[in-house]
């Protein structure tokens, strides 16, 4: 059977989401954790693989585990086996990641290639009353003030179906094209900046250029419509710094429903390039 | 001139408020990088001297200098001076520790003395999905559901003037009767249960006495008459746990207005028993 995980973590500490040798990383403190409580080798599959310093609130992962393991793991709770395995998981994880829910998943679910978009957050203090230490290591400081409006103005065209080749890392045989969804900016509670970043998928760095690109017309050093040109280029432009990691938080998964669920797997594991 | 500054900090890593030899507290590292700013021993004095593990988004402290002094740290900025110390200060400070806000202050102006209430927050995550790694330093993860209703309906007999003995640690000469003026409990954003208490003063570990006797409550260990009850007794029940303080912050200390902030501070430095 197949189980869903919905993960938060706080990602200082971690070397991003990946297994690496040596190193301190989500998938491997869980995978650790799992095979510890099913008393076997586990391997788990996300949505999102963060990069190092980047959090999750909304990270959705999957395990396939036979029912008979998961039940004697479970033990005789009187709640169902996922439950218990999230609460077991919860008493042996560090601090910094936590397991929100645990569930069967239903069929044709696939934590990375059922998803159909990922969004994520960016938050910003650029007011030195707005610098909470309490919230230091998932909100960026600033210290120059920002304008929003600028930086929807500069965000608007680059929604939509686009080569973001002048915003990713380049990676042999990957391709750079995707749907961004949503790009928009504003003030939360108390005034920090917040901006939502919406994709069927990213490549690597891509949220971090957009925001860095956006940061500098944002504080007026570039018109926003120097954006657009940016992504018009289709290479990476050393003007665009990419910012720092730790604003940064993995919010939310979407899927979609029933039979759905495997088409959508189907057609990402299989993908026609959408731009000729 | 006198001088207010309003800072926010994290707790975590303070032992506490005030100065202790050898350990690291807030008022020392504070008042260390303003004697290196302002290059003279500097002493500041706070509205609410917060215990270890406390945080702060709104702590008020003030010092006194003399103008010349201030002006050569100042330097020729385009700034007034306060401001430019405020600048400075964030610069040698640990990132635990912040200022929000250098002003000069009013004429009669006391951080302690002149304040009328503390407001404090005090922030529970109650079930497994609301505990977020991200906040875990400042918001206590409790085990089991808790009834705001509840907590409500047992905290709103303690609102008033009282003598709070049952819930303050004793300490020879200091007074145990305090105003206090709100207690109250509420689910915010996302379901996080936020207690809020504001009184004209607190004695040493009253807020989180309170919240320990209400959370016994809100789990329906006891009656919401049960705190009502110990406070009538006015001596410490053992059955009044004292919470963990990583859920407590000062997030606001009100000040009168004009000549009232200098009749506030003689009436504070000068109490008459208001209890006969």
């Amino acid at each position: 059977m197949r189980i869903r995980l919905d993960l938060s973590y706080d990602g200082t500490d971690f070397n991003g989401w990946a297994t690496q040798p040596t190193l301190r990383t989500v998938q491997s403190v869980l995978e650790d954790a799992l095979s510890t409580t099913l008393r076997l080798p586990v391997r788990v599959v996300c949505a999102g693989r963060t990069d190092t310093g980047v959090h999750a609130r909304g990270q959705v992962v999957h395990l396939d585990v036979e029912p008979d393991v998961l039940a004697a793991a479970a033990g005789r709770r009187p709640v169902s086996a996922p439950e218990s395995l999230a609460r077991r998981l919860n008493g042996i994880l560090p601090p910094d990641v936590r397991v929100r829910r645990a569930v069967e998943a239903p069929p044709g679910f696939d934590a990375r290639f059922s998803a159909t978009w990922r969004r994520y957050a960016y938050r910003i203090a650029d007011r030195a009353d707005l610098v909470d230490p309490l919230t230091r290591r998932h909100v960026l400081a600033w210290p120059r003030a920002l304008d929003v409006d600028a930086m929807n103005e500069a965000s608007a065209p680059l929604v939509g179906l686009q080569d973001f080749a002048a915003f990713c890392k380049r990676r042999e045989g990957a391709t750079t094209v995707r749907t961004l969804l949503e790009l928009s900016w504003s003030r939360g509670e108390a005034g920090l900046l917040e901006g939502r970043v919406v994709a069927d998928a990213f490549c690597h760095s891509m949220v971090r250029s957009l925001v860095g690109c956006l940061l500098a017309v944002g504080e007026g050093r570039r018109e926003p419509a120097w954006a657009a040109g940016i992504l018009a280029g289709r290479v990476r432009d050393p003007a665009v710094v990419v910012v720092r990691p730790h604003g940064l938080t993995l919010e939310e998964v979407g899927y979609p429903e029933g039979d759905e669920l495997a088409a959508q797997a189907a057609r990402a594991r299989n993908p026609r390039s959408p731009i000729p």
